[in-house]
């Protein structure tokens, strides 16, 4: 069947669905060059103003997948479980979740994307580590889940061309926040990685694509929905970006904070956070744990003994994390300190993540070289009480500081009369 | 001033209304390349959600017009006066008004784009008669002004680029039919050709953009408004587009009957619609003629006059029409009657326009070529009675005329037991 696509882009304005054969032929003839950038570009305008039906996200998600390699990880034994987050500054959830996971003997065949976040991707933050190899080949990538249980490499090229292609138009074009859009983004590689099962972590707040919960949550239910109706069991945690995630940002100081976490070393609250999603990948995976029992992983070095062999794996150096309290290396220091008392009520998430990358521990354009020592460690989090001249922060960069920069740090914090706390999962999306 | 073409885009999606600065960025960069045509898609199909406020238009009609060359007519004494049609079937409506206009000392320095319709345009028809000549100087397009009063030419390249531009991505972008984005396509033409007023013929109907005579008078007072604000004295007539004007479509038909109505030898009605819109032109140059005295111009010999002095200034040869009877050259000629009695209450312009153009009258694509003796001569309007076996049209080509292509002539045609009467001109727009 062939179309002509300046009649498919009316269709969708004047609010109509498209069938499955109009959109397997809008993907590979956009894939094939058939179908310039500029018809495409105002399709994807219509849909932001038309949306998309659940069965035309479907489509176009397996159109996606088929613009592009499809991994085949059915020689792995077991229930293989892909992990996903939509992004935040200081996520450094996978470092940690999916050694954790894996620890359990359940498979993580994980490819990560590198991504254009203020802060540096779980790429970035992995490559911190001396040596560590996230190029692996298809069978090289089998071959070590199948040994040791764990693998995260980089993306690979040959994986949902489609929306490298269309990722790249929508950020030039405003039409990056397009429910349909996102999704079949985020579902049409998870499929095409291969795994059985997927935990997606919705981040909703300042820090995230999503800037309210009733969005994410329309979200979420796309994606499991898109997941389920294809075969893949997926689950969506809802999470808070309004804060950074933990206390880290930054490339190698996100490591150390995810080596503390596997190392049972990070405050509760913070542990339990993993545990609640980690359970929800072990329920994917068939195997039911309780809380506490996925805490002991994190305190008797089943997960840390996971990272290691991972890392071994990779080529990198496990000696360079072993140290956890060995300084950045950076030339300048920066101490942030409460000018008055009271309780941290806010810590916005961008503003933050967008300091952290003028440090240097993030990209501006893609061409930017990232400093693996530069970032941000915070002392304390919303909810926490803090009194004139206590450490919040400490700014490291290879730079200097400037002034304006630190007034653009401290713009970020809210210090209030009232204490309010906030909670990191809002809602289960099943 | 330096913008980010994103930025401007999402302000569009979301209802914003843009400076003048922000416009003249945005077309000053769609000029040059600096804003690549997938940006301007995604652009044009927000506008076509969001629309453009009176200021927005006006800004974006003037940085059109700042596109391109700029043509001074000052040196041509008297008020200039153009004249613009978006468009129809059988439209030979400038070939009659420009000479008529002109043979009342009214000056007409008047260029004609050549336009991808079903039928051809006012330059194919003139290009109809041998050795026409659409190309001139822009000395040379003056110094024939002031000589005979009149000119009509093909428009000049250099003339407002950044339409050019515009109207070829907006055609394969389904972004035509946004009522700002035409008006500012036709008002910035206008503006740059240097007249001092303009008469607009906005048709409405079957056969042409507009469809119903609501969007007409949105377009029509738009425009108006438009020249307005800008100090072109500017009137717009809405006109009934849903059967072709006059009796014939082609080119040479076109020019005959034009020619026809010149020499005062055409229907009453038709030459008392060209009086009607031949005195709002008048008017619009301060020249006030009652339609007796227009219709005078056209029996005494001093519009055909003018048509003559323009067709030799131009080059062509005006024996080619004095045989006003001489038949069209063409192989094959076939004869639509009446198979039944009654009255013609439907001659659907738009698909008459199509079988003319199947018979060779008009261009499917840019690059196809126009035989200009091609064409159908309707015997009967709408409104007009007919006995079984009465002609209604006769269709000329010298390809092979289908049985097929009779029975999509006549799919076109409704005879009905009552008459209907259908007016010419539906509205003025001052």
């Amino acid at each position: 069947m062939s179309y002509r696509m300046v009649d498919l882009i009316q269709k969708k304005r004047e609010g109509g669905a498209f069938s499955k054969p109009e959109i397997n032929w809008i993907i590979e003839n956009y894939v094939s060059g058939a179908v310039p950038d500029y018809q495409m570009s105002a399709l994807a305008m219509a849909i932001y103003f038309k949306g998309m039906t659940t069965e035309e996200t479907a489509a176009l998600t397996m159109a996606m997948v088929h613009s592009g390699k499809e991994f085949d990880l059915s020689s792995i034994a077991g229930v293989k479980v892909d992990k996903h987050s939509t992004g935040g500054v200081g996520d450094k959830v996978t470092l940690i979740l999916a050694p954790l996971v894996a620890s359990f003997g359940v498979p993580v065949a994980k490819m990560s994307g590198r991504g254009l976040g203020h802060t540096g991707g779980t790429l970035d933050k992995l490559e911190s580590i001396p040596g560590f190899n996230i190029e692996k080949t298809e069978a090289g990538f089998i071959e070590q889940v199948k040994e040791t249980g764990i693998a995260v490499i980089g993306q690979s090229d040959e994986l949902v061309k489609a929306d490298k292609l269309l990722y790249a138009l929508r950020d030039v074009t405003a039409t990056v926040d397009i429910i349909p859009l996102i999704a079949s983004s985020v579902m049409s590689k998870k499929i095409a990685a291969g795994s059985d099962a997927i935990l997606l972590d919705v981040t909703v707040g300042d820090g995230a694509f999503m800037k309210s919960v009733e969005d994410a949550r329309v979200l979420a239910r796309t994606m499991v929905d898109l997941g389920r109706s294809v075969g893949r069991e997926t689950v969506a945690v809802i999470t808070n970006m309004s804060q950074p995630l933990g206390f880290a940002i930054g490339n190698r100081n996100e490591i150390t904070e995810a080596v503390q976490t596997l190392k049972g070393q990070a405050p509760q609250a913070f542990q339990e956070f993993i545990a609640e999603l980690a359970q929800i990948m072990l329920q994917l995976a068939g195997v039911e744990k309780t809380i506490p029992e996925i805490l002991e992983h994190l305190h008797n070095g089943a997960a840390y003994a996971k990272f290691v062999a991972m890392v071994k794996a990779q080529g990198g150096d496990p000696s360079a994390f072993e140290n956890l309290t060995a300084p950045l290396k950076v030339k300048n220091t920066l101490e942030i300190r409460a000018d008055k008392a009271g309780f941290i009520s806010c810590e916005k998430a961008l503003g933050i993540g967008i300091v952290a990358m003028k440090l240097g521990a993030g990209r501006a354009t893609k061409a930017d070289k990232i400093d693996f020592e530069a970032g941000v460690t915070l002392a304390k989090k919303v909810g926490d009480a803090v009194a004139v001249g206590d450490l919040i922060a400490t700014l490291y960069s290879n730079q200097a500081i400037t002034e304006e920069l630190v007034r653009e740090f401290t713009d970020n914090l809210v210090i209030s009369d009232e204490q309010v706390h906030q909670k990191e999962i809002l809602e289960i999306v099943r």
